[in-house]
């Protein structure tokens, strides 16, 4: 309460093409006066997603990020002082603040938060990722016990979740991930049933050994190649689950779409299905309550990537578009 | 009954390129016994669709056709001896006869037609354009009253009836076709509210002119080019039902996919999906029961292309894949 700085992270050019440190300058403001319908607000765990990265392209399902203002982001955050009702000074939300330590934001955009420990997994497996992971595959994938599932970026934050929980649902479950190391760890220590290393080159023969029986369910983070080399193994009737398409954000946009749409489509019956998780906010309550019972049974096995520090936010998002974390990666304030 | 030759067409090389008449070969063989089960029949109309072009690609929702064996395709036909139980000398029926004047089908893979006038309805509005155009917009597509759908191919056996079918479900409706003559006769005999001519370039902005509220509904027939120029004018919680790809059929198909797939569907939360009209046979009885009502009431103008002669049916394919037809077009045996 006694500081009087705000560390802020600005974006100080929307990149052409790769994202580097050179886009972002630490910077330093006055602490914001929450106006009239507002909090102040301490951030406390700020959210990395591929999705940041998106947002600077233009509007997507929310307005694009500008150049020379704090960068945009979802933050799990304490409120210190309030002039809403409905919030009070200790209570902890989850909303937009930005990439910076101190935010005033307007109660409508805050949703208020449970305390529980860790803290940490108001942003994994019970926030953003893991409500993904939830409602995507369950409303969209529809996987029916002895289905095949595949999942790319499946050592992601969403993909770990979504491989698990198609697990849950008795389903064999292929992980798309890149390097020899988080395809061991899918196996031996999420439970997934193969997986396919997209760095090892081959991918469509590599994804037509680990699914012998055809795709029912492709739970799609990356869209691109990937995306190409499923459409031809998908069975008849199979549910595409579009949530993001990351091989398109970092740098310039692919030439072409994934060759096979819409002929594939067509002859498969196939659904492609985009959609965004807010979209499913109403039954939050219920997924919540069975992300909890799978989590606390050991059913869900939650992994977190936390790194120190507002000064490291751009790394660590450079690095999470790279593919080096495992599980939800954010930034400890 | 007396004829005792059955004049045949024969695909005696699939086509690496376009197709072309030296794919084909008119040629005459005996008529086929009906063994147990099968019916001998006199075919009456051979329909003509895009996706006889397809076939020979390799297996879709039916095995390839094979070079040196009849041309397949869909027919009405008489029955002429039966040696199957149910079939009788007289009925009507629809199969795949190939192109010929005699076949000999298992009677298990003929329909029973009704005897209305004029029995070309039975491939047309009645027939599978009929159901497809259906089935496809108000399964798949489900439009709403005041919605705007668009339909590629408009001028087509199949899309001339999705425009008509979306006019009477209250929808803003915008045809893409080629040529001012097919585009002008859409809007003032059949009731679209727009055209877009894709031969005169410039497909986005014409699109995006004729749709100034945005696409709800994409009824897909051409894939390709047109598909990606839809993509980002479509609506949130936009539904693309995807019927067919002729833009891929005839010829290399092409080196990309749409591009804004999988990001825009992700984004504006669209629904993709594939349909083949046998998937709906189950429905059929209301479907007719409907289609009768509106064609009788003048709602629906049923707009047919015959020509005779089975020595055609290759020239009239041909000029059906360079889109030279209006309405359902079918050869006169």
């Amino acid at each position: 309460m006694s500081a009087s700085v705000n560390r802020q992270i600005l974006l100080i050019e929307k990149p052409a093409g790769k994202l580097g440190p050179e886009h972002f300058k630490l910077t330093e403001a006055a602490l914001p006066e929450p106006k009239e319908g507002e909090a102040l607000l301490r951030v406390r765990y700020i959210s990395l997603d591929a999705a940041n990265r998106a947002w600077m392209h233009g509007a997507t399902y929310r307005s694009a990020v500008e150049a020379n203002t704090v960068m945009a982001g979802g933050a799990i955050a304490e409120v210190m002082a309030s002039n809403a009702p409905g919030l009070a000074a200790g209570d902890l939300v989850f909303g937009d603040t930005g990439w910076q330590e101190y935010a005033s934001v307007p109660a409508k955009h805050l949703t208020k938060m449970p305390k529980l420990e860790p803290m940490t997994y108001l942003l994994s497996i019970y926030g953003i990722a893991g409500l993904t992971a939830y409602f995507g595959l369950l409303e969209i994938g529809k996987p029916k016990q002895g289905e095949t599932v595949v999942v790319s970026a499946a050592a992601g934050s969403v993909g770990s979740i979504v491989g698990q929980i198609a697990k849950i649902w008795g389903c064999h479950v292929v992980g798309v991930a890149g390097g020899k190391d988080k395809c061991h760890w899918l196996r031996s220590e999420l439970g997934f049933d193969a997986t396919v290393d997209y760095k090892d080159g081959a991918v469509f023969k590599a994804l037509r050994a680990a699914a012998p029986r055809g795709i029912d369910v492709y739970f799609d983070n990356v869209g691109g190649d990937i995306l190409e080399a499923c459409l031809p193994l998908m069975n008849n009737y199979g549910r595409i689950a579009c949530c993001g398409a990351i091989s398109q954000y970092d740098g310039v946009p692919s030439a072409h779409g994934p060759r096979g749409v819409p002929g594939l489509i067509v002859v498969k019956r196939l659904v492609m299905q985009g959609f965004i998780v807010m979209d499913f906010m109403a039954q939050r309550d219920r997924a919540l309550t069975e992300l909890q019972a799978w989590t606390s049974s050991g059913k869900i096995k939650v992994q977190e990537d936390v790194i120190d520090g507002l000064e490291n936010t751009p790394k660590a998002l450079i690095g999470l578009l790279a593919g080096e974390n495992r599980g939800k990666r954010m930034i400890r304030v």
